[in-house]
């Protein structure tokens, strides 16, 4: 008996190549996890250190006073250490330990306070008693410790020795950019911030799964350069902004990365004024496979604030998996790397490659003679026996639809939404069509 | 303990002084409930007076005859009284006892009528069969009587003496109209009817709070001018627009109000061709805590009918609670003053005010430098310890809303929509941005 | 007592005239169904001659191998017979019993083959074992049989004696075509296919409805031309396209009608580039009562997908009761004369000629004097009692929304849709506000 099948097999799934990170990242976030970053200082360049293993990143280094849009380039903060002592020597607070104890750009103290003036300067989470909270003190002349309240309430003498060997002054604030050319001007950016100290989703998890992304498309060849920016947040990309400004407008496509080591479901955070990121990362998410939302713009959140301020407004969005302030972790001792999940890590290595593709791959197609259907049949692309049944590569249905829409006027990202068919098997569609010459592609 | 709370508190309630009506409105109704409207006549005459104690009124006398678009200001008609008497002399129903008796516009008839004749005159709801019903007879030459279903069926003689003292001859149509100039040319205008006689909702209330805020308006300062019009409906507006229409552009919003003493939801009728004051009442009710509801436009209600009419397609639309015809005291004696409610007609008075003072309000602002956020913290805008907590006032949020969308192309309205906040917390976050030199108003 | 009505009474049905069908449908239906009928061939023409018995259809030949867009005419394909006999000379499967036995466009073919070889020429329905399937195999160069699985199975002998007595050589493809003109150069297109053999409900449905259609049509007059296209699927309609390129600017609206004769909901699948044919349909069927879906265009289907090609995007959609592949009788001996009932044959053709009429009569108007509602009264458009009660005809609403809406930028159509009101009850108010002269066509 016959039966009618598919014109040909496409392997919708990713190359076999592509679809494992090629590094291990989830130990990069526990590599990076010890290491006390902030906005500036020795932490953060320790990071790009590392980073510089994999991708051949370029390091800057921007005076601290430079003036950068509204703002200046703060003093460059370290940190050696930073104890509260019993006054019988017994040490209840040890930056040793973990360094979410001391407020981040805390400066040098060393005394002996009471009780009272101590808690003007301590951090707890009440509600979370055992979690040391993450507290930062940018640009406010203060020091101050982070720890759980549980040990807070315990801690009942009238006086404490407390010491923070700090120093703020005048160094640099450092970032790190790695960029792949395009055959043309036009760039897709993708930042992650890295000023978080032992935070492990909140942002190793950016940090990791972008230097996956940049490793493997390096040996690419690409229709859009792809930049990518490891920055501190706010003042970083302000400062990226502000060394920038004269090529922003080559940015077509960009996405900060954030929040993408847990096994949550993915969110997405629209750009500003609607673009095709938008619409490219709605498409990749809804078949995914995985769980997703999509959320409006909105005027908080991480470095697409910058990218999206009304003097820019890149066409920037914002891809996490838990989203900020909403996970108990968040901004906690608990947001350590057994948080994050090497499953969910590789999840959105492959989900970003995927949207990346796509916008490399975008094109607009426009039939030789639209005029009716082709004769598919002549051309080998058509089952001589009438009747066709969907399978896994390029269906029939794939194909009409590719050339119903290749007019000139619908890109295979406007095809693949309109007809609801995941854009890889569009794209195969284009490439049979292309070899039986029915669509030139728009020049 | 340091916790971060919001920048400043800015109360979002009305000022006291707004909060609580400059007249007793309820007294208003019942004051005007006695008193026999039409289209014409000296009832109309006695209550734009009783209003003229509290706005300094200009009335409009306009002559029977007088051509106005494709209509004529009709006769002008005044009844001193009405009556249905048993043969035996018992008086059955009264003008004197309730105005509603007697069909408005009843020419004057005196006789003996058998019980059937009568029977095509007489108005009487049997679904309801203890209310008088309210009925007109404009340009109809006729006369009638609406009285209880329960009494016309109580009444099987076989003759009455029916006597209708009225008269309907050359006069003048009668309006009201009080003005408050604003800085610019653009007006709002603000519209009633006034042709009801004994109903208290439809449309006392409407006067009362109409007369309300025109007396609190009286004393500000505003951008846009203020136009109240106290107008017989249908013919009033047609009156009107006819004599003012060389100056019709000028009005860039309007709201005819109509049942709002009732203590059912808020009901908005929006303009025929959408317009800001369908996005500013829909706000404004959106964040009142009251239940409401929109309604699209449709070609029949109030005098928006005019006012919305294709040859003017104006920008107004019809305020109410309960809406014209779907509530069962509507058009009957059970429309008295017991159906209004003074916290009601308050809560009318209050809701309106605010989307006056939204409308008057309403700015577009550009930032003086948008690339990037502004820092906030150096201007005293930012709490030194990064964290925020949403409270009553302006929020970090509110801030960041205003700053991203002060591009010259968002109205304050137009972010309070987006961001989903109320317009005064984004007005003041303006205050604090315009304080702090980062915005202009753009001219 | 006096009550208020409506203004006037318009019977909202169509003319008595108009609801029967002017032939027999479900008779025509079942006079064509033993007609072995294909893309080319004998049995299309049979069937265009007892079409041409109820409207004066014009034939087209067009020869064998004539070049049309993309394709070629295909040799012409006639069939006197085919069987299955066993060795020992009983008759298993004859093309005499079913036409759909043997595979369309199968080639001659005499001998003796084994099971295993016959095997692959067989095809059944295994879900559906005693349904004989439709398979053609145009194009193919091929030769096949289709029977019930059932009869298959039980045909277990080693050797068949197999014969196919057909033909495929030079001749010409035929289709029908019935223009009937209209007072200005634009058209609607209705067309249905005429290629498949013993199916009923796929397409004698749409043959029988569309020739009914044509004939009560033939005695009127109309704004618009309108042409019924009788097509042999895909072939046909590429050399209908062909042959009438530099004319197809006239097509405004068009519908391809299938599979219209079931008693299942309608199902209407909108054109490519959205049109007012989309808008006329959703809004008839959404007043006719009947159940129904409003589906998005996809390129696959019948011959929209030749009109909806991007080189042509004429506004054509495609009218169904069941859809096509969606019903266990599809392409199946199930889809019998018996499957089509005569009152869903009936309410198409109903519900179509309701469309067709709207298209004809949508127009626009223009208020002569815009300003204000008209006075009606005088005009003996308004009762002269105020109030009025929603009634079968043209209610005050609906001559309101008319008046409110006829501003030169509103068809009938677009007020019937904004307003939910039946496009029949706004033509009548249109014809009373046209015969007081308060407005006028838009020319």
């Amino acid at each position: 008996m016959v039966s009618a099948e598919r014109v040909t097999v496409i392997d919708e799934s990713v190359p076999a190549a592509d679809s494992s990170p090629p590094l291990d990242l989830h130990g990069l976030v526990k590599e990076l996890y010890p290491i006390n970053r902030s906005l500036t200082g020795s932490g953060v360049r320790g990071t790009l250190a590392i980073i510089g293993r994999y991708i051949d990143l370029q390091i800057h280094e921007v005076k601290s006073g430079t003036a950068v849009l509204d703002w200046h380039v703060p003093m460059e903060w370290n940190i050696r250490g930073g104890t509260i002592t019993s006054m019988d020597g017994r040490r209840l607070v040890d930056f040793a330990a973990h360094n979410l104890h001391v407020l981040g750009y805390s400066k040098p103290v060393e005394g002996v306070f009471s009780r009272s003036e101590l808690a003007q300067h301590v951090h707890t989470l009440p509600d979370q008693p055992d979690l040391i909270p993450y507290r930062t003190g940018y640009y406010a002349d203060n020091w101050g410790f982070c720890l759980p309240h549980s040990l807070w309430q315990s801690m009942t003498d009238d006086q404490y020795r407390v010491r923070i060997d700090s120093e703020i002054a005048p160094g640099s604030l450092t970032y790190g950019e790695f960029f792949l050319p395009g055959e043309t001007s036009d760039e897709i950016l993708v930042t992650c911030h890295i000023c978080h100290p032992s935070l492990a989703n909140d942002n190793l998890s950016g940090i990791a799964v972008m230097t996956a992304l940049a490793m493997r498309q390096a040996g690419r060849k690409r229709r859009l350069g792809l930049r990518f920016l490891f920055l501190p947040a706010t003042i970083g990309a302000i400062t990226w902004l502000d060394r920038n400004e004269a090529r922003l407008d080559r940015i077509k496509h960009g996405l900060v990365l954030t929040c993408i080591g847990d096994p949550a479901g993915f969110h997405y955070k629209q750009s500003r004024s609607g673009a095709d990121i938008d619409r490219a990362v709605a498409h990749v998410l809804r078949h995914s496979g995985h769980p997703y939302e999509i959320m409006p713009f909105n005027p908080y959140g991480y470095d697409e604030r910058q990218f999206c301020s009304p003097g820019f407004d890149l066409p920037v969005g914002c891809l996490m998996r838990s989203v900020h302030g909403t996970f108990p972790e968040y901004h906690t001792s608990a947001d350590n790397p057994d948080f994050v999940k090497p499953e969910a890590l590789a999840q959105s290595y492959l989900t970003i490659g995927t949207i990346l593709s796509l916008l490399d791959n975008d094109r607009i197609y426009l039939r030789v003679d639209g005029r009716g259907e082709p004769q598919l049949g002549r051309r080998g692309l058509y089952r001589a026996i009438a009747g066709q049944r969907e399978a896994g590569g390029v269906t029939q249905m794939d194909l009409l639809w590719f050339l119903n829409l290749a007019d000139g006027n619908h890109s295979l990202l406007d095809m693949a939404i309109r007809a609801d068919i995941p854009f890889a098997r569009l794209e195969a569609a284009a490439r049979l069509a292309l070899e039986a010459s029915l669509v030139e592609e728009k020049s």
